[in-house]
């Protein structure tokens, strides 16, 4: 994680609990996940020894920790203390424990069953909610150090971009499987810590927006999409763009025409005054009134920081104000079954006025 | 996933409905991961957006799936009816709808907290358990092609180990982020369609377990303890290996003695007869004899599959029988605290006599 995201951690605690008081909550439960990261620093491979950060509305916190991962966290001028568990101990019990006299708690949305239940079991009337609902409206406005973080990481990712687009790495001949596998390496040569995704998607294959690459490759004339990110310094990025090999048909590059201007209308609403579905319908206006609405088959963008994935979603139905500081993507896309598809991704920041782009490479449809 | 296991599926999807009948329990939920990939092959990244298969003891099994990953699914012969969701519909209503009639089910142990929470809201009378208490029993015995997977898969992760032993991949003077990067590159060379950890850690670092590798440099005499793997066609592998730079210390090398002796005490015991808790007390009691028993702090193994930690579980009080087929790692370490570490790790499989092997490079502590 980055420092300057770890030097507010102290505030960000204060702040949870002050929204635990307000939210009439006990506790907060937080398995390893974004959340926990967001409020220690601490992040570790989630498997199925049970690591908990315990925060009461009154009392320290404790990070409940297996005794072989203790060693990996240090919570920083002693904020959090470690309450590590042998191989032998019950780690619920010591949940159980430390929830005594609490009637309510919000635990990880990504908290594993095994755990909802095993907490359950031995204090059946506890109110359990999502954790979300206490810390995603902190974690949905980014301070300045994670805005610079997402831009940063933005940047990295659009180097992988230029590089597919300029021809640095060329695709022709190669298979899906092998250009993701290129990607995933120019991911990390730009900076990236890790790589969460790469997909690779030809031809008809780019129709499954979460296509997994294969052993396709790519033909001349088609559509190649390219949806990439990983993460640095804690914080994720996340872009796609579309090349084509050769001469791509009309009817393409019309519907690119479409996507493009969708794309510009939804960042275009990107800004104070403007609700989340403000923006989805920005996008998705452009894409319905050139006759493609029952091709755009998903929301416009979701939110991204120390997830991929995170609040605010940027979907019909979400009439969340957007403030400075919201992180979302606009990724409007157009699929055609068995033939084609396409997708525009950005990340943008809400600011006082224009947004902030983190991606900035070409949204042309290069010809390769 | 491997086609001879993929062909398995209807006959394992037949032995979980036996089983939810003889446990009493109305039906099967599944989110993305292992026991989904088991009954069906199906793997994707888990999101926000619900995947679910709904498999009744009664009645035709439905896997719930966002319409963006729709595409992705196949079952192979209609086994699994899929009810795809768009972005504007609630899943769990469609859940709901399924669970009519059901009052107790078996949830994946890894679904997120907010499906579980979603799901009891909506039907607070439904009984949850966790759905190893279904699955594991069928999945903790490997059939023929399993154990040849991970025979295969074992065998790709050695042949890291031996470019690391052999110095063909050099340790001496290169960081540990930078040894990690290197072995990963290595394990996809050697055949892994993923890479799911590499954990390098150096002299004292080598104290702490599951230490994420960093920018110290390895020094002379000194241990550096390598742990990796990854999946291939869905099954993973999982070795650890110790080298030392130079000359390393009596003490080390008495202390290394021990441990492969305890090492090869735990497989030696990893034979039918015996129960879960005699392989994890064969290879302590070698380390606790020798003075170390404090130095052991984690269990001696877990089982290994479509998951790198499943059942069965090597460690004091399972007194589970073990059966041929059971797929475990044997992994006892020494740690001492700001000093130094050591673990040596192999796969092992049950058999009717001796155990299967998966993993083959040198256990010495070879010198670089």
């Amino acid at each position: 994680m980055n420092q300057a995201a770890l030097e507010a951690v102290p505030e960000r605690i204060e702040k949870v609990r002050e929204r635990l008081r307000t939210e009439d909550c006990d506790a907060l439960l937080l398995t390893i996940g974004p959340d926990l990261e967001y409020l220690s620093g601490y992040s570790a491979l989630p498997l199925e020894r049970l690591t908990m950060l315990v925060l009461p509305t009154v009392g320290d916190p404790v990070l409940v920790v297996p005794e072989l991962e203790a060693p990996g966290f240090t919570s920083g001028e002693g904020l959090i203390e470690a309450r590590p568990w042998t191989e032998t101990e019950d780690p619920l019990r010591i949940i159980d424990d430390l929830l005594r006299g609490a009637s309510s708690a919000a635990i990880s949305d990504e908290a594993w069953a095994m755990f909802v239940l095993g907490i359950q079991e031995r204090r059946p009337g506890l109110a359990l909610r999502r954790a979300s609902s206490i810390v995603a409206p902190l974690r949905r406005v980014k301070d300045p150090a994670e805005q610079e973080a997402l831009v940063e990481v933005g940047g990295a990712a659009d180097q992988v971009m230029e590089a597919i687009q300029t021809g640095q790495i060329p695709v022709v001949g190669r298979t899906e499987a092998v250009l993701a596998e290129k990607v995933r390496g120019a991911l990390v040569d730009a900076g990236h810590d890790t790589v969460e995704f790469a997909i690779v998607a030809s031809g008809p294959n780019a129709a499954s927006p979460h296509h997994q690459p294969a052993d396709r490759v790519v033909e001349k004339g088609e559509i190649l999409l390219f949806d990439i990110g990983g993460r640095r310094r804690g914080y994720n990025s996340d872009t796609t763009r579309c090349v084509v090999v050769g001469r791509p048909d009309p009817e393409v590059v019309d519907a690119y025409a479409v996507l493009d201007a969708a794309h510009r209308a939804g960042i275009a609403a990107a800004r104070v005054g403007n609700t989340c579905q403000d923006v989805d319908r920005a996008a998705r206006s452009v894409i319905t009134a050139a006759g493609f609405g029952d091709r755009f088959i998903h929301r416009t963008g979701h939110g991204i920081g120390l997830n991929v994935h995170e609040e605010p979603y940027i979907i019909e139905g979400n009439q969340l104000p957007l403030e400075p500081g919201f992180a979302f993507s606009v990724e409007p896309g157009i699929y055609v079954g068995g033939m084609w598809g396409m997708r525009l991704e950005d990340i943008v920041i809400v600011g006082d006025d224009q947004p902030t782009l983190c991606n900035r490479s070409s949204r042309e449809l290069v010809s390769l």
